[in-house]
């Protein structure tokens, strides 16, 4: 099966080493992870690769070493609850934002689904998911006074003017090359990027944008248009892709029950869905799997746990010898997992009930979100 | 030569009876003007057939006297000064509004030129003209309760979620069918008839736009959606193209002098280019003339008198005559048509002038204004 990555679709057999190539990125070094090191304690999936490439890191890093300073930027698309493939990012921004104490700026773009999905029929049915994703989004735990949350259409007044700016520079054909559009795409889809770009131009500074590998596109049309504009090109972080409970083919997906593991699952579905759908690298058979072992590299429940929920080198490093050499078993490894991901959806829901009060000091009341609707950009 | 019409662009020969069949809209029929002359006196424009062409006016009228109601919108891309040409869409819509005391949507769209044109290089150079375009407007005499003048930059917040539900309705290859559009033209430049549209819903009722027929595309595009977003299908009067002063080819351009007549433009300045440039019907020598008569069809001096300066059906129906039978000179058709210009052009900078304090109330404080700012649409 051949891969395909684009901001709309993933599938396939993800190969990272060919994407960097065809992207054009960089692959992030073990130089390069020293010295973030050398900043704090590096947040784990950093540390085991998961975030694994880059665009010009290197100069963020250079221009906060020279008090220059650079920001953050990410995002979330509401069109259904969050699962645990979409608070990755959030997590991996926390990090850089308790780590460099910057700005960061997160677009909720509440015309995106709508637009790119024919089967959403109104804007109402992803704006019934925007406060929910927000609480989900808030109960990471960022900076309130140096954070800014805000959705398109409120915020339009304030971003549409950059975006007719960025537009301007962008052809229909340059659009279609990297997006893939055809004649039948709408021509609010074919204008979107404009309005994704917008927060890259926020400041004068360097932007970093930590996301999936997915949503690169975005960041190569910023970055041919961006010096032109009197701009840094923005500098990215990218992820591989959350597997799915079914396998390591693709992406997470929203539309696919077995697939994912919900924000708000209870104890009881977590351990309902690993232990059903979790695809196991172990032996058919106890006694197989006693002989020859299980293969971690396909086992979902030991790829959650190394990328993510198991922290510790030394525990993660017993796991896969335990696995690998036939004495854990498949039922341990996922009993293993559960306890960890109950645990921590249960610190999530506290984090999202807290969200409650803290939502507009982000969106409306905190320091930088009453900077930024002061401005137009 | 070839006609060319399009919103951007309109040159050659008009044949306005196949812009008719072409664009597919009706021809303004003796009866129609007949109905309309039942609710005041006709505007000249109507009664000398310079709005010679519409879509659904007969059902604009039933609606008004159902009680249903309309209202009207039109609008002005600022690029550069006001001339002539560009006020006469705003006069007769003053008539209907005086006519029908409806409500009036005027667009200013202070991002079409800015992405449309590849030589304005940035938004300033067409914003230094967008205070002086609306104070030309305003002159015109609008009801300051029933008129909204919006531009789309400080009015996006409340125009893009419109914007958007519209822009997924129109494919690429609508828009490109429809405009011209191209692999080069930028994604702002494809998004922005969505913005242009906006306004067709701004009631739930029928909505009436007098403007040049080369806007006529625009409305074709909401005319194909209306229905199925549950609106009404847009009615429109169009006019013809206000002649430049260098003959009755193409439109009244901005980007030649000798062309256009501004509303700026001094006593002295009218005279001079009226004398030197209006194309006369007039014979080669006074002894020709004498013999032969002025030939109206292709004197610019008599057009314009024809079309909005000279109201009077007696006076100018002499002019004619003693124009073509050679008794008038061209220089003194000139001389009158100088002195009617030169004496609106007074009222007009003294409409002007007021207009500087009622600038707030048409943007933001007068009924409509103040209802259109709450309105999120």
């Amino acid at each position: 099966m051949g891969m395909k990555v684009t901001p709309w679709e993933v599938s396939g057999h993800i190969n990272y080493e060919k994407l960097i190539k065809e992207f054009g990125t960089s692959r992030i070094t073990k130089g390069l992870l020293e010295k973030l090191a050398s900043y704090g304690k590096l947040n784990v999936m950093l540390r085991r690769g998961f975030f694994f490439s880059h665009r010009d890191l290197d100069l963020v890093l250079k221009d906060y070493e020279t008090g220059k300073g650079f920001f953050l930027y990410t995002g979330r698309a509401p069109s259904g609850p969050m699962h645990l493939g979409h608070l990755l990012p959030f997590m991996i921004t926390k990090w850089f934002q308790d780590t460099f104490k910057v700005n960061l700026y997160i677009q909720i773009p509440d015309e995106e689904k709508f637009l790119a999905k024919r089967d959403i029929r109104s804007l109402e049915e992803t704006d019934r998911w925007v406060k929910d994703n927000i609480l989900d989004i808030i109960a990471v735990g960022f900076d309130p006074n140096r954070t800014f949350i805000f959705q398109n259409r409120e915020y339009a007044k304030n971003m549409y003017s950059m975006a007719v700016k960025i537009a301007k520079k962008v052809t229909f054909s340059t659009a279609k090359a990297v997006f893939g559009f055809t004649n039948e795409t709408n021509i609010g889809m074919i204008f979107y990027p404009a309005m994704q770009i917008v927060p890259t131009f926020f400041e004068k500074k360097r932007c970093l944008i930590p996301s999936a590998i997915d949503q690169d596109p975005y960041w190569r049309i910023q970055r041919d248009i961006a010096e032109s504009m009197g701009y840094y090109k923005t500098a990215a972080i990218h992820s591989k892709f959350f597997p799915p409970l079914s396998g390591i083919i693709g992406k997470m997906s929203s539309s696919k029950q077995e697939d994912a593991i919900y924000l708000s699952d209870s104890p009881e579905e977590v351990r309902y869905k690993i232990m059903r759908y979790a695809f196991s690298g172990g032996g058919a058979t106890i006694k197989e799997h006693r002989e020859k072992g299980g293969n971690t590299e396909v086992d979902v429940a030991y790829q959650w746990l190394y990328i993510i929920f198991e922290e510790n080198d030394n525990k993660i490093a017993k796991i896969k010898e335990e696995y690998e050499s036939g004495k854990m078993l498949t039922g341990e490894l996922k009993n293993y997992l559960i306890e960890k991901i109950n645990r921590f959806l249960e610190e999530h829901r506290k984090g999202k009930k807290r969200a409650e009060k803290l939502i507009d000091k982000f969106k409306h009341d905190g320091k930088l979100a009453r900077e930024m609707w002061e401005r137009v950009i």
